[in-house]
């Protein structure tokens, strides 16, 4: 694993140094998360999915790819939270935030059923138009109200432009091995599926079908993704607190938070960490933010941020520290060009590249922000590609185990996700919820 | 104006309602703005951007975004911060999120220069192509690194493929009135340009040239946004608290930020108003964030962040509240239609539109959520247009005012902003920074 932590810029806000005691609790928490004798032990098996059990489902995932690259100019994939946030992430990791319109081979990929908007949902089927594309859906249980409308819609678009044999053929459904609507759907109507595991939560499920299948559609190859998120996890489950930063990552952020920090803002130079930042936030705010603990997750694009959110970072409300996200290498590069007249007064950079300026303002802001009173990490990556955001999410994975339990909370449940959809099921009138629409009614709701 | 603000969801944890003390501290917070009396009362310029007194330049604009749009397949616009986020903000908005996917007549529109990422920058040089495009710069000084770099590298690109002549006229400084880089290069070359007026800050300018000029050449009538905009300043001026939402949006978080709050998460149920969040948080972080004060400003897109944020929101630490803003008609709607095999369990939706299952799903958010312990607010517009935008900034600018007035603040200056830079400027080699910068090598930094 080729990615490093650097605490310096934190370690002055609890005391210099991460104390024995909470070293050894981090030791003892990786112990909890890989013996599986923790709450929550039935969702764990996101650490074992580089041992290659699941060699014959990776070739399926392939096929289907290739199937796809060959029959479809787009790739409509529906899904959300755990079901959008991993392959959304690693298609902008890898391939830059503008993946549709840059020149390429592999088929566009729309991402819909990740919310109730009709205007959004237009969009995709306006930029869809004419052309032939194929259908990517992906729940567990096919009731979730967003994936379920927005595939009712699509499969609607499907069936009437191919017929209902062409289109089955087009749909790939991601889904349980057995149960649920979605399962039933695919066995009546004989579309490929892909299984998503029953002992992997939707926050760790981007190197299952999950995310391998949208990822190896735009080109990415779903071994080189298993192999280098198995190494990461390898790396970070060794029981040596020096030489692993998960167990460091899980210990700074808890003395941190012991600390009265609040939140902790993931900050990234590059706007296409833009949704890895939003997968950490569902990664760590699903998996903490229970029995009223927690860091708030909250993130930043910057150097863009830096003119809006860096007055309330450098003078504001003291509650919170950074996690940056570093990439050394860019992958093209842009030289600051001399000028002869010199009007803009740059020329004392030319000939530096920009990612050497970029590298500039984050050391400024990293050091400005420790002087400002907000403590702040760096993680470090040597470049942008299918390997490295792989070990980017099995160090984030593994951490946040760690991390929760050494929180006290069970890191992969999410009770709290059951509130607003009983009552969004009462209030669409979903059959046997009529006594807690009654109840919403009589509070004047709906 | 025709936005709403229901605080019923919040007011249970201030002890059910804003006492009078509170509302006599707006109104005078209010009266300290408009009569100019407060600290940084050399920037309320944008209380009267709509009084008429820009008609000429008003109309320049109409000219310049005509002349783009018959020679122009692409407007390439330069800024960061505050020079930025408006316009994105208004685009999105009133196009939505894939204005340049989407079929149209008018030019497609890149932001550039809000960041110093290479590859996010050759992005760009990649999807205009060969295509015909013109630029417009938007730097008071023209110095801020950012869009300093950008519009060499974009100037550079423009010169070549038309010559120096023709891409003078291709290049558009929306910058100072005489001072600055940016002006004295403008006036050299024969640049068209617009001002930003010295007494509005960038947070703020979002109807001066530096975003009427970009939104004039996707099609928004610049009249139209600075008439309701004008509007929107208008009634939340008024000194009266039962009739100002402004007052009321300022006391109830003043309130809650007493009461112990530190994070406001701006929530929109349509991802098309997430830069309108992104422009929300430079608004109030920078202009409340100082002395080590200030709300946290976060955002989330709904409901796809239910499902990732949701259960930090429902069950996490209890430090924030949310600003709802709900948009109450879709610009195009799509009903769920009835199927016979009902294999999914959807039929009990179908005839219903997708935007009444987003309202029922943002009615049980906000309940859930209020019953976890969240207060929260929500701001009601008719529909996303030109009118609301622009009606919408005014009311969150006003009650911006107000609300830092009332915490105590100089809600129009950013002293913290320049930290970060100073240290950037001597690492990057700048002339005249060789102090700062021995001291940051000494420090082993750079």
């Amino acid at each position: 694993m080729n990615i490093k932590l650097d605490l310096k810029n934190a370690l002055p806000f609890v005391g210099g140094e991460i104390g024995e005691e909470l070293k050894e609790q981090s030791l003892r928490a990786l112990n909890t998360l890989v013996t599986g004798t923790g709450a929550g032990n039935d969702f764990i098996g996101w650490l074992k999915l580089a041992d290659g059990h699941n060699k014959e489902e990776v070739e399926a995932i392939k096929a289907a790819a290739k199937k796809i690259q060959g029959d479809s100019k787009a790739l409509v994939v529906i899904g959300i939270g755990g079901s959008y946030l991993g392959a959304r992430a690693g298609l902008d990791f890898i391939f830059g935030q503008n993946y549709n319109n840059i020149p390429k081979e592999t088929p566009d990929i729309y991402f819909v059923g990740n919310g109730l908007s009709a205007d959004a949902t237009y969009d995709v089927i306006d930029m869809l138009g004419d052309r032939d594309f194929s259908v990517n859906v992906i729940s567990k249980s096919g009731t979730t109200t967003e994936p379920a409308v927005a595939f009712r819609i699509f499969r609607g678009l499907l069936e009437k432009k191919y017929g209902a044999t062409e289109a089955a053929k087009r749909i790939y459904a991601t889904t349980d091995q057995a149960r649920g609507v979605l399962k039933g759907l695919s066995d009546v109507k004989g579309y490929t599926t892909f299984v998503v595991p029953d002992d992997v939560g939707g926050r760790f499920s981007v190197f299952t079908p999950v995310g391998l299948l949208p990822l190896a559609v735009a080109g990415v190859d779903p071994d080189v993704l298993l192999s280098s998120f198995g190494d990461a996890i390898d790396a970070c489950t060794k029981p040596d607190f020096e030489a692993n930063i998960a167990l460091q990552y899980a210990a700074i952020r808890n003395a941190l938070y012991r600390g009265g920090k609040s939140v902790e803002v993931f900050a990234a130079f590059e706007p296409s960490l833009r949704f890895t930042g939003e997968w950490w936030k569902q990664l760590y705010g699903e998996s903490e933010g229970k029995e009223n603990k927690g860091l708030f997750p909250a993130s930043v694009d910057l150097t863009a941020d830096l003119h809006s959110m860096g007055q309330f970072l450098q003078e504001g409300t003291r509650i919170m520290f950074e996690t940056f996200v570093k990439v050394e290498k860019s992958n093209r590069e842009i030289l600051i060009e001399e000028d002869a007249e010199n009007a803009d007064k740059l020329n004392f950079m030319a000939g530096k590249s920009l990612t050497w300026a970029n590298h500039m303002a984050m050391a400024a802001t990293t050091t400005a922000h420790m002087d400002g009173g907000v403590p702040n990490l760096t993680i470090s990556l040597p470049q942008r590609n299918a390997e490295t955001f792989a070990a980017l999410c099995g160090f984030f994975e593994a951490a946040c185990g760690i991390s929760g339990y050494m929180l006290g909370v069970n890191p992969f449940n999410q009770p709290g996700v059951e509130a607003y959809k009983q009552f969004m099921y009462a209030l669409l009138g979903k059959p046997g919820f009529d006594a807690l629409r009654k109840e919403l009614s009589d509070r004047g709701i709906g």
